[in-house]
């Protein structure tokens, strides 16, 4: 296997089968260590199946070892600059946060393991694990940029939370304290219950039971929602915009793949790239039903799709489309779709499709004269380019 | 009554009056079965409305066998494909999802009911009927569909409470173990914990006592907090785009029925159908009632309303409108409207009318027009196509 | 007093003084009637201060049989048909929903307090007072429209709560009905925890101690959150949907007062009305100062507004507009502007006044004109119609 | 230092590297103020530290007086009206609510702690502290505008909340008054279950048993989540509109600085405006290293900016632009950017950089035109103003 294979499938952003199988070893064998660690804490598990959890636990930490190999090995193939050195490149991805997170999950737990410090240490290094778990995660990676995107907003709403706390704490500590020295004595104490009652928990470990302790924790409940609805409000409002951004870039760069497109002009595919969902299909996938009803068309990135007329099938390829009869003529789907190797498309729903052609009607056209023409050869005579 | 008539009235998206009626006693038949399942678990009831619960269980059990059967009797005139066999298109449907939960409504329930198998049994097997109940919700259906839609980031955020919860459970392991070693002795009981409150559930029977344990309790509220409100905006922007869609496209099939749509051409009703609300009335409901203030217009698709004005009311039937004489006089309903058959409305709401006066002069010049003749004649003589 | 001024305050959406006083009143004693409901449960209360909280009940009692008494007799001026004979009128309205809660609100507590029927049927018959409170709350009747608009949607979330619980129930009864028969050995019971569980209340006084019943548990727990979700993601849709349509008509109704925003034409006004949020100024108030920032610009509706010049204050009136001089030139407030009598004015801020300019550059020409021409008399010799 | 650097640095909407300073020293200080109040409360902390803690509150009370002292002096300056005397402008200050706060930050403390009246009252006048704390935050000032704008509704929903409060606990009072007389017993204690579920806080002290208690209890959870749902939908519509404002005008004044925008005509800012957001740079901070990928472009409002090319570094200034090489040709950085000063830069994402192609065709040739240039320069001969 040449680096750059290599490089590819430890890429969390690639989509080729070997890079999802890798990941998806990544995530059976880190999740399964991570279970072993948490086994490795009940007295009886460990009685009884102890060599499995050790086991798993091994099998895990010589995974993490073996990433950490392959990382050192492609260092030079993804460092950004193609002048530096090997040595550079790999100093510089030992440095990176990556590096430094690969690292915890393999040497800490050698040491720990090795010494058998007891299962106390194997947990606390563990967590270095639940890191490494999201390690490959691009969903992860996407929803933690909502987080810096609304976190001025984030904490500010969280100073405004400690002000309120600190304040029902020390209401508390006033209202309570003498009726119930030992839950609301002093303040650090009435933070306990302050924080449980703010977040709406109710561990009811502590409960004021003064009439004034009462009407405070009523108000401190409420303000706990207010809290929380307003958290709830900045990262709504963060999400739909980075998802959205996320959403147009991902689908941009496959539409400027698709010639038909191409024609409608730089300026237009903003609009239509809005529109679309890109969709993966692998080898053998059924696309689209003859008899079903059809509420989208799909447009091929890139692969193959066999259409399963009578006679003879048709194959369509990059930059063709098929799907739109369905939408036009209000009718159920005329023929069976299926990908014949592992194909991307882009689907456009029917609701864009009509809103579209109030304000594409060029493109709408294009694809309707192609719709009227299969539709011609479909009733006629041979099938050539039909659905 | 003919086979297709039965398959209407099977159908979840149907609006006929027979499929109603169907839906209902469905809804109550199961209802009723599923609140004898519960009842049956009470040892008092059963001895004193043994009896009533037995019989409400059979009655249930017998519906659902009843649809199974109408099922495989429609299964030929709802198949995909025209082609197929009797057969084929029985066992088309029995191996679908819907074939399955309608088979599990019934046979194991059979059995169980039948071998006298007690409540316990009788009750796992209820679960079938919790499905089987939802079966012809079209509104979960498409409830259901925003799942999927935001589903990949659903996902993600659940990922990222698992590493959260396993984390938390871990370091509350390590804080609380050695001082409450029944409930943190280990980290899937510390689990146990860690999920009661993450979730800010706070069942309250195992709280943190130390300062670590509380400090670290604190941090797992807040986190999951956060969890939660990023859950809810990413469910509240699916919610929103996935009926966004469905009212367009219910809407959209309605519109191109109305001449009055068809003659704005193709690309403006995309932008119509937007702004209006479809709406079934029955036989004999009033509409508007005279006198009240008008806040809306009305389309008619298909059916018939009676204006009753007072000399000689007026009958309009499919494209027709009325109520825009409240809109543009800003004055109370003229006349009441009461639908004389079932009538499938459109409505378009005050505020819509008046942005849609910038966005489409022509469409609300037509209603003008009408509107203008009509006062005239209302006032005037005879009254011919009033309000 | 005439019947039409009885009339104007009696109407919830009347901003007069009269119908504020009204209001106010009504709020006042209403809710100190039901906080002395709230009292006469309490033994030590009513020893005390029992003369005090029967006073507070009677007042309660006669406002609301005055009010009673005044809906009748202003029931012919607010009839929808006006050739309806008195009694019709009266009749109309004592069926209305409002009359009923009228009644409702009288009629019982007259008859329980009359018979000295203990505090526990003083209380029942008292949540008629909680919705007679409610009666003239414009906001709770815009707010309750959010629900019908929601309401499908809402009623189906419903249906899938209802399927979790009662599948949460049997499973519990399932796993845990052995281990503890008191709290779950029957689906009823066990419906109490489910249903404390999945709002994630989390009473704490049943609680699951198996590991199939705490798994259960914690799935129901996160079901729990994501109903909640969905929920609020419906409810903000709907509401944010709701208040856009009422603000857009409150305003509309003012722009077209507005001589200025006519001569831009019907169309153009939807999208001003879109923009403009509506404020009453009572006589006296100072609208804006001297030296402050500004951030808006005010057109009268109606009232007049002093603007407080140095050598000669000047007086705007309805269709006049001020404050635009802070936008245009970035610099602080020229002058002070205090309204001279009750006032209603729109108010267009400075993030949509720019964004005006690229939408309507003629009304901003306009505004400009009239700035230009203001700061030349400001700077220059008598001021005549400044700022 | 002259009153104008002390009115700068006291300015919370200030940016300037003192005013940044100061506010950091603030939010220590008094942070540790409000933290010595806590300790100040439990016994032994106090026999340990107590010198540690006393010396921390008699820090935070002399910064208060400082900063008191400081605005008396500077309040001529910043008072709105330049006519008025010092000792007006004092007062003027003193009487703001700003001024208030600030006093009572001081005065009450200052009398606390010389007269030694314990703790109890030393934590009831800190509250004061943690008003102060938030004094200089602009984040939560921009916050707390959300409260009043969408306010109507809140306590719309509120007096909702307060309804359905009353109406659990009289309904609780009269299902479990008489199974529980100590929780039940008068409406005034059933509030306090009442107001514990409807938050679904859920303490667990006090719970229904009887039957219909216990689906009241239900109710009553449903309804809660109702009421927040709700709640997080107002305050969500009114967080997006309130930043999606603040930010509009933050960066308004920057887009106008510089020259590129000016030539598109002050309609189209707005619409650019829409689309960048602010970033300020410290000195010596890297904006973009070469051989990163590239998702934004970045125009220069104000600093320098040294564009690290190989032979010969070119430095930028205000109205320049760079970055946009990475977006026009989906390339890696061509070259590590690093401000040479503090710097203000508007950033354009490359999402929103390929909508502007459709929208603004004229504004995207001259950054393309710029780039092909640079690009020219870059791979030909000597680079003068590179990327």
């Amino acid at each position: 296997m040449t680096r750059a294979r290599i490089a590819d499938f430890l890429d969390p952003s690639s989509g080729s089968r070997n890079a999802r199988l890798f990941r998806g070893i990544h995530y059976i064998v880190i999740g399964g260590g991570i279970v072993a660690l948490a086994l490795a804490t009940v007295p009886w598990v460990m009685e009884t199946y102890g060599l499995f959890v050790q086991v798993m636990q091994g099998a895990t930490l010589m995974l993490c070892a073996l990433e950490y190999v392959l990382h050192i090995l492609v260092a030079p193939s993804v460092a950004p600059s193609k002048s530096a050195s090997v040595a550079g490149a790999y100093w510089h991805w030992a440095a990176s946060p990556l590096g430094i997170i690969d690292l915890l999950a393999v040497a800490p737990m050698a040491i720990v393991l090795a010494s058998a410090a007891g299962t106390r240490a194997a947990s606390a290094v563990g967590i270095f694990w639940l890191i490494k778990f999201a390690r490959y995660s691009h969903g992860i990676a996407v929803l933690s940029r909502v987080i810096p995107s609304v976190g001025g907003w984030l904490f500010n709403v969280f100073k405004a939370f400690l002000i309120v706390l600190f304040g029902a704490a020390t209401l508390a500590y006033i209202f309570e304290g003498e009726a119930q020295p030992e839950a609301f004595g002093s303040i650090p104490s009435a933070l306990w219950w302050a924080v449980v009652t703010l977040t709406t928990t109710g561990y009811g470990d502590v409960t004021p039971t003064t009439v004034g302790g009462r009407i405070l924790a009523g108000t401190v409940m409420i303000c706990g929602i207010a809290v929380f609805a307003l958290w709830a409000g900045i990262l709504a409002t963060g999400f739909a915009e980075e998802t959205r951004r996320y959403n147009f870039l991902r689908t941009w760069d496959l539409v400027a793949k698709v010639p038909l497109f191409k024609t409608i002009g730089a300026g237009t595919i903003a609009e239509v790239a809005r529109l679309l969902r890109p969709r993966e299909v692998p080898a053998g996938a059924v696309i689209m039903r003859r008899g079903e009803s059809g509420d989208c068309m799909y447009f091929i990135v890139s692969g193959e799709v066999e259409i399963r007329l009578e006679p003879n099938p048709v194959r369509l390829g990059a930059g063709d489309f098929f799907g739109e009869i369905a939408l036009i003529s209000d009718s159920p789907r005329t023929a069976t779709a299926v990908a014949d190797m592992d194909s991307q498309l882009l689907i456009l729903d029917i609701a864009d499709f009509r809103g579209l052609m109030a304000r594409q009607p060029d493109l709408v056209k294009v694809i309707e004269t192609e719709a009227v023409r299969r539709l011609g050869i479909f009733k006629g005579e041979a099938p050539k380019a039909s659905l």
